[in-house]
């Protein structure tokens, strides 16, 4: 946790708030800061700043907080990416999120395993979870939009035309010849398939609606590479 | 699972194996083959070819196997990691294997628990689970060497100098302002610290035996994002 992100609730005062949940646990364990410490805090969806240590027991936390600075700017990423196994969807969530991508699209694909729809992982307050860590993890404040597309057809006819609209469309694809471009510096809009790859079909689509099928080299990466090694190439 | 990797352990014959165990549940379960269907399969440390099956049932599976190609190139990449938590490390084994790295030290730093060194992760056959299961992703047969270095000071005094020689070494480091150079196609080391990073102590040493300090932006990433990250970048 690099940075506490605070919330509406846990403002008491104007400038004041008061800690009682996981993120004092943490402090506690981690940081174990002295009354008049500061530390790194941002206002969820607003500044960064410091909160200055008033009152601290194994129970709460009170600090006066200031916000000064804006938050990193956000990638100009918008990610789809075939719904992965529950357990991986967790830590990729933390991960784009730490890494700036501020919109995601969770897709279903061919591939995709049924159950993984019904996880508990998907509900908005698991999702939410992981959005949180990914923020306090990169100093962040602007959570990302998540959405769940579990229809793939729908979403490439209807959806996909406005998204990728001023964006370069490139879906990941390990067999085809073309490598992913590196330090793009435009929007992007980045499809990554399922364990085993979109199927024929789903890659047709996809190239049908404008995007360009690109590659990472020879070796079929696992999700949990694939998408940082992706978003690091083009950005 | 997208090449069966084969010991000299699987050979019945001159060119003909037998599983049963893992991989073949994995067989069974995910690829679904029929007698006279073919199978990407790897020799450990040698070429890769295809098994066609020869009989097949619930506790049993044999194939002919011929070899044809090498396997993908290797990244031309030490990777000095600050020891994580173990369910980080296995993960962390997997993914950099998959993406081709073949040497991997194993580091002591003063921000790693003490506690990591014990886990049973660390232990040889647990590490070569993780290196093969990186390989069975990405179609290698290379097994990487990983090395443990309990010892921050004797490693950086004694043997980064030769480890280091004729490569590009490079620290992961936040606050630094160069950033990570793109595409360098030359040897790299790189030497990645732990949550919350190598101390002043550490990177001091390190950049006097040489080392350069980049970074990838002002977000500060989890090691899992951030490792495939600086891979991907660098080559």
């Amino acid at each position: 946790m690099n940075l506490i992100l605070l919330f509406k609730d846990d403002f008491i005062d104007e400038n004041k708030v008061r800690l009682e949940d996981r993120r004092l646990r943490h402090i506690l364990e981690v940081h174990r800061p002295l009354i008049g410490d500061g530390l790194r805090v941002g206002l969820a969806r607003g500044l960064i700043g410091t909160g200055c240590i008033t009152s601290l027991n194994d129970t709460s936390l009170e600090m006066d907080v200031s916000f000064i600075h804006p938050p990193p700017s956000p990638l100009p990423l918008t990610l789809i990416l075939a719904l992965p196994r529950p357990k991986v969807l967790r830590r990729i969530l933390l991960s784009v999120t730490a890494m700036g991508v501020k919109r995601i699209f969770l897709l279903n694909s061919y591939r995709v395993e049924k159950s993984f729809w019904q996880s508990p992982v998907l509900e908005p307050e698991s999702i939410q979870r992981q959005l949180v860590l990914g923020l306090e993890q990169s100093c962040d404040t602007i959570l990302p939009e998540v959405f769940l597309r579990p229809f793939f057809k729908p979403f490439a006819e209807d959806e996909i035309p406005e998204l990728i609209k001023d964006t370069l469309p490139f879906i990941a694809h390990p067999t085809t010849p073309e490598p992913c471009p590196r330090d793009v510096r435009q929007p992007v809009t980045l499809a990554i398939g399922p364990e085993g790859g979109f199927i024929p079909y789903e890659v047709e689509k996809l190239i049908s609606c404008g995007f360009h099928a690109v590659q990472l080299g020879e070796r079929i990466l696992n999700i949990e590479a694939a998408v940082p090694s992706l978003i690091s190439r083009l950005f």
